[in-house]
Order: structure tokens, then sequence, then C-alpha cells
């Protein structure tokens, strides 16, 4: 781990490669309506949920199936063309930007779930289906997916992001979580990586290579993913405390005394504010923490006995339970709506979202100095977490039209990023690099295997074609 | 998946590149003691516990740090001479032979416990420490390192193999449990990869990538693995069965009921026969499971209780329990002890192991067709298995005075790997890929994935020194 640089959090620049008519009029010939030029969509694509801008892509092509993405891809390497997957847009670090130029490759409608294995526990989807449209999919078999990022992303994106959220504290992030991928390469051939069964040693870890490699390897055509029967039982329960600190030190002695929570997340107090006021909620507006318990009903009873326990010594109150499925509902789109709750609580901001993730015994520390930053700086700001995993996200609420609170909240940033590394903590937990991170990342690493992972790259993507820009600078 | 060809099961030629004297002068300049020349040493540091053989390494370098590894590396690289990581020698798969000739470096030196994090549930450690003398060394912390392969292996191995075991189907392989390497690339630069976070985005999975490499793509000289925190309450089983189905009937519905089992292990007839003999046990000779629970005493007796109840429908006997910790090491032990025990059974004969892996639901189909085979061979043979996880292992024992045995062997070990195949499956759960499964995973993959694993070889070890010659021809 180094210091992190002063360049940590700038924007690449952005450098347009030329996209020759002839790779549009041969785009246009071979998808016909599926290859849109109009503004709009274009404008679409161009863009995601962070705070970044860049000029659209050229077009965009939307695929209907693997022949679609190869023969995209094929085109592009041809003309030595940008290609950036696409498929709910929901990324927040820029992945979605043609910060080379270049054409977006639709995958939404590659949406289906193509063989569900419920003796298995496994499932084959298209990238473009959303976690949301899985789970309706499935939902008579008695098994779901657990991976919940908020958003209601593409299986695809949130395997390219190696995507987490809620739930993973129990059931791991996508790393965990796909075991088999169809993918087209830069080459625009379709390979396959791994299998169905539960574990492997055969060969390099493919699988684990391209999850987590923001469309810059290869472009995922079918994922298979784990799945999980319901839980026999399932409470939800709200627990307010005095002060974070006393809801973060709860949560390390519950993560550390080993109890299987499937959910545990901190709101502090702004964002409870925020929160009722965008979802017409009355909830004690002090830190607290949500959580989930799953199991049989015995064990349910158990893990939240415990909890209450250690909760209580810390000063937290009696938990609110909701039980049914509409309370848990209620609650978790409160929790999930919390981004979009504060960036309304500002009208016309933006927001930077940080993603540091530390060592759970380090949460404390690391959480409550980067509080006291943020409460100093005077920057409207929200903060929730997945901190049974150590993983929490700050939201800076930003002015467009005051730049230097841009400098005070990538200052913010740095800060906290800097010290989650001193902490043996990694700069992303679960957005991914994108555009933002390149610094952090190289901070994090260090040159040796930022360097491994550009050979990588070019070794798989000689022309740099697959969504160039991203991760690192080539 | 393809139908897996006939020289799947080859052994590659043997091609030794030159070793300078040069490069023998130099090691011993800058290594002195720790370079051996030794006939005995060097023949002890080529071969493994597979049915290879090669001549051995020209010389053996017993490095005690990260830098002897880096400058052993530097010095092979400016020769461009092989180097082949050693640790406790007991792969199956003939990762230690020199097929291209080179130079071992056996790292069983370095075998330091370096941070114990136990609030996180972590340790890091050297390479060359054994899954045992790791346990033994936290015993004191109230933590257990859960990954057992059965052989008493180096966690430098065990990483490079993606080893797993008995335990895995409850806390996984060492693909979920590695955190963070310290890696010797193929140059000699020392790079860092992942971090203590449970979680992360940062980039190329390149730990993932690693683990599971065999030695080809770096040497591991740090590695930092989860620990969990010993269970409350553990208790062990044995169950016989009127036939092997029923044993793997009862399994694969555990698995999909989610019990929470954390050892499933089935052993046949003839391997409870060679086990009483070895270990002067008298477990009844009949197809058994040995189970473990593991969680709190309540979670523990309902966990016992479900899986009786499904033994009882396919006529198991009921449960013969092991409580104490002395009896249930007797009878790991025996497990433990059943790949020497088969050996023994048969003397001077060699053992040829396969290792394929199935989704749970084709476990039976997989392993009663090939267990049919086995007995229509005549050749002896014993079957132990992983069955929660669908990975099972026959062992053939040749008379290697008798080459028509191996040939007989083979076919059986090619029958089964084409079966599991078109199940979904693995040529290899755990072992690797090694020598002897070389063709097996291009059956497996396809060409194009093995295509792109030779591509980040190539990129990342361009003169082709880290163990040459396995997982793939280059």
């Amino acid at each position: 781990m180094n210091a992190p640089t002063a360049a940590a959090h700038l924007l690449p620049e952005i450098n347009l490669r030329d996209v020759p008519q002839a790779l549009i009029d041969a785009l246009q010939a071979r998808f016909a309506a599926q290859c849109s030029l109009a503004q709009a969509v274009r404008e679409q694509h161009g863009r995601d949920e962070g705070s970044f801008q860049a000029p659209p892509p050229s077009a965009v092509v939307f695929a209907q199936n693997t022949q679609d993405v190869a023969d995209a891809v094929k085109l592009a390497s041809q003309y030595e063309v940008p290609v950036i997957p696409y498929g709910a847009g929901s990324s927040l670090e820029g992945h979605l930007l043609a910060v080379q130029g270049g054409i977006s490759i639709d995958v939404s409608r590659m949406n289906q779930v193509l063989i569900v294995n419920a003796e298995d526990l496994t499932v084959t989807v298209q990238p473009g289906i959303t976690r949301k449209a899985l789970n309706d999919a499935i939902k008579d078999t008695g098994l779901f997916f657990p991976i919940d990022p908020g958003a209601d992303a593409s299986i695809g994106g949130m395997a390219a992001t190696r995507a987490s959220g809620t739930n993973a504290v129990r059931y791991g992030t996508m790393r965990e979580n796909v075991l088999a991928l169809e993918v087209v390469t830069a080459s625009g051939e379709v390979i396959h990586t791994g299998t169905r069964a539960k574990k492997s040693s055969a060969g390099y870890d493919l699988t684990r290579l391209m999850v987590g490699s923001e469309g810059t390897l290869g472009i995922m055509t079918e994922i298979t993913v784990r799945l999980y029967p319901l839980p026999e039982a399932v409470s939800a329960a709200i627990c307010s405390f005095p002060s974070i600190e006393a809801a973060v030190r709860t949560t390390i002695q519950t993560i550390q005394l080993g109890v299987p929570i499937a959910r545990v997340e901190l709101i502090d107090h702004h964002t409870v504010r925020m929160v009722n006021a965008h979802s017409k909620l009355t909830l004690r507006e002090e830190p607290m923490l949500l959580m989930e318990f799953h199991g049989s009903p015995s064990s349910v009873k158990e893990q939240a006995e415990t909890v209450q326990d250690i909760a209580s010594e810390f000063g937290g109150n009696a938990f609110e339970w909701a039980s049914t499925p509409e309370e848990r509902t209620r609650l978790w789109t409160a929790r999930h709506n919390a981004y979009f709750a504060a960036v309304q609580s500002r009208p016309g901001c933006r927001a930077i979202s940080t993603d540091t993730c530390v060592p759970i015994s380090r949460l404390a520390d690391c959480l409550l100095d980067s509080v006291q930053e943020a409460e100093e700086s005077g920057i409207p700001y929200f903060l929730v977490g997945h901190v049974g995993d150590g993983n929490f996200h700050f939201g800076y609420l930003l002015d467009p039209n005051i730049p230097e609170e841009r400098v005070t909240a990538e200052d913010l940033n740095h800060k906290l990023v800097a010290r989650a590394l001193s902490m043996g903590g990694t700069c992303t937990g679960e957005h991914g690099v994108g555009l933002h991170k390149m610094g952090f990342l190289l901070d994090e690493t260090g040159a040796g295997a930022v360097d491994m992972m550009r050979a990588i790259k070019r070794a798989l993507d000689p022309k740099n074609i697959l969504n160039p820009g991203k991760i690192f600078a080539l």
C-alpha cells in the first residue's frame, strides 16, 4: 500500500478515437432497426448514475442474442473502435461513458432465464435480466438470488463490477456466486468458463478474472449463478442507537461472534431524515441499524436475541420488528431509496459516492474519523453502510455551480481512502474502479499489480477496444 | 463441453531444457548451503504422490524469505531456466515434476505465521506452513482454518491447486478462503494482490487468478486466508447404508434441503475394508457416510436429526456417534489414511486417482455408472468422496508390472470424465490439472478458454519459466 497521490481523484482526459462511417454503415446493414444513431438513445447510453460526463457513443446496438454481440464486436475489432456493454445503466463509477468514443452494445433485451436447475441451486441467465426480474421468474421454485446492490441492476452489470450489497454479509458477493460464464472475447469469439459443478481446479479461474473486469476483458452473454433456498423464517428489525459508534460497535461484535446475520445496514441520522422525507416514514432520526435474520424459526430467534443483547450493551433501543413481507419490503425500499432521497434533499445537487471497505476490526476507527471530517467540511452528506462487511458509503451532495464543493468533497474522499488503505482495506468494496478510482487502485495495489492487470488486458484485448480507459490507463 | 479425446490421458513428452553451469554457479554463490545439488535431494524434489516420473531438477534452492525466492527467480529468468515451487510434496497430479528440467524452489522453510488478526478472522502466513501447523499455531485464538484436503499439505500448495477437501461443503475451497497474496512474478518482482477487506471491486481479481494457477503464473510468498470461530458444538457420526446409491441419495437430499453440514464423506465398502485393515478398526464393511455437524448445540442437534431422518428413509442404519475430540480424530485420521490404506492393500501397486465433480443432482447417476464400470474391469479400486460437493475419487490400484492395467484404468478414468462433463461437471474438483488432465481440460472448457489461459501465461511469463509444461502445452 502506498500513500494516495494527489492526482488520484482526477477524471482522465477524454481522448476520442475515430469511428469510421464504414463501421456505422456495416452496423446498420447487419443490425437494421437494432442499431440506433438517435441522439437521445446515444445520450442515454453514454451516462450512468455517477457524476462524470463525456460525449455519447456514436451508435447503440441492441443485441438480442450472443451472435449479435459477437458480430458487433467483430465489426468493432475490424475498425479498432471501442465497444461498451450496457445493461441497466445503474453504474456509479462512469463505467458506461464513452471516454474514447465508440459504440454501445445494449444487452437489456437479452433478459431471459435460460435454465433453472433448482435441484442444484443454480440458474443460467442472459446478462440483461435484472436481479428483481430474476427473482420474479424463479419465485415458484422456493429459491432466490440474494445479491442486492440496491439498484435493480442487470446480472451482467453486477458480475462485471463484482457487485454485492445488503445480503453479502451472509451470502457473499458476485465473486462467490457466479459459477460459469459465456463470454464474447475482443476478437468476437465465444468462449465458456467454469461449469455448474460447485467447485473446480480446472486451470486458471477465468470466471473470477471476468467477474469485476468491468467490460474490459470480454462481454458476458450467459451467466450461471447460485441460488439459495428461501429461508424458512425471515425477520427484519430496526434498532436506533445514541451514536454511530454504538451502532458500529454492535455490528463488529455481532460479526466477531459469528452470528450468521443476513443483513446489517447502518443508516446515519442525516440519512434517516432524508429517507423519512422521501418515503413518508417516521423513523426515529438517530443512527440506526436495519437488520435481517434468516434461518429456521429457532435460529432466527437465537440470532436476534444475541444481537439485541449486544445492542443493549451499547445503548441501543429495543428492536422494532417488521415480520410481514409487506413491512419488510417497505423498509428495504426505503433503504434502497436512500440515495435518491439524499439527492432530492438538496435540489439540483450531484452526489459523489465513496465505497471504502475495511477489515471489521478497523471499521469504527475508519468510519468515525471520516464522519468528523465530513461534519467539519460543511458539505451536506449522507452515510449508509453494509457494515457487516466493513463497507460503507458517504455520499457528498454537491452544488454543481460551486466548484469548490467538488474540490472539498474529493479531498474528503481522498482522506477516507488513504485511511482505509492504511488499515488494510480497499478503495472500492462493490462499485468498481471505473473512471473515478484509477489513482486509488494504484495506491491500493501498487504499480506491480496494476502492471500485471495491464499485461493481461493487452494479451486479451490487443487493440484495446473493450471498454477502454477504465480501471487503469494503458 | 466437447467429447474427451483419446489423447486426454497421455503424459506429455519430457522435453528437457538446458540448465547452464553458469546458473548453477550463480545459485551456489548466492545461496551457498541453501542450494543443494545432492542426488537424493533433487530426486525427492522431482516427484510427488502421483504416478508419473521424470528426471529430477538440476538443483534445489531452500528459500528462507521472499528475497530468496525473488533472487532465485531472477537468476532463472536470466538463463531462461524453469523454476518449480515445492511445498510439502503432496500433489497428486505431477505438479512437481521437472518435465522441462530446471530448478526446484523449496519454500518449506518459509513456514511462519506472520500476522494473526483474530478480530478480523484472518491470518497471514508464509507458503511453506502446513495446514496442521497453522491450526496448531492459532489454537489459542478460538479460531481455525477449515480447509482440509487430507494430506498435511502446505498452504502455498493448497492455494496453488485451489484445494478443498472434507470441510469445503460448509466452508468453501481455497478459492473462497484466500484473501490476499504476495507473489514473486516471472521476472522476480514482488507484487501484492488483494487486501484484508472481506470484499473488493478493485480491478482484476489477481488473487483468484493466482489461486489454482499451479505455480505457472507466479510463486506465492505470503498468503492471507480466512479463519473461522471454532464451533461451539461439534459432533461426528457414521452411518452405514445397504448400497452406495442409498448413501448418495441421502447426501443429495441433505444438500438440497440446505442443511449446513460441515462434512459428508462417502466411503465405499472396499475402502472400509482397507481402512479397517490399515487402521485396526472394526467398521461395518458397508458403504458409509462419515459426517460432521458444527454449530450451536441446538443447531447441531437439529441438523443431525434432519439427516438421520433422511438416511432412515433410504435404509441407513442408526448413526454411531463420535462426540469426544479423541474419537473424532481417530475417525478422521482413518478417513485421511484411506489412500495409504488402499495402496497398502495391494503391495507394490501405484494408484491412479480420479477427481470429477458434478452438480449434486447428477451425483448418483455419475457415480453409480462408474462404480459398475470399475467392478466390471476387475481392477482393484477404492472410492471415497466429498459427496456434499458432488466430488468423488476413484483410486485404481495398478500393478506397475502389468501395463494393460494402466490402459484399463485410464480407460475407466476417461469414461468417468466424459460422463461428468456431459452432466455439467468438471474433470478436477480439487487436485488440479498438472500433467495428467491437460487433455481433459481442453475437453471441459473448449479450445477458446484454454487459448485465453495460454495468452495470459505468455503475457505474465514470456520466457515460460514458471512450472512449464503443466495445465496446457504452450
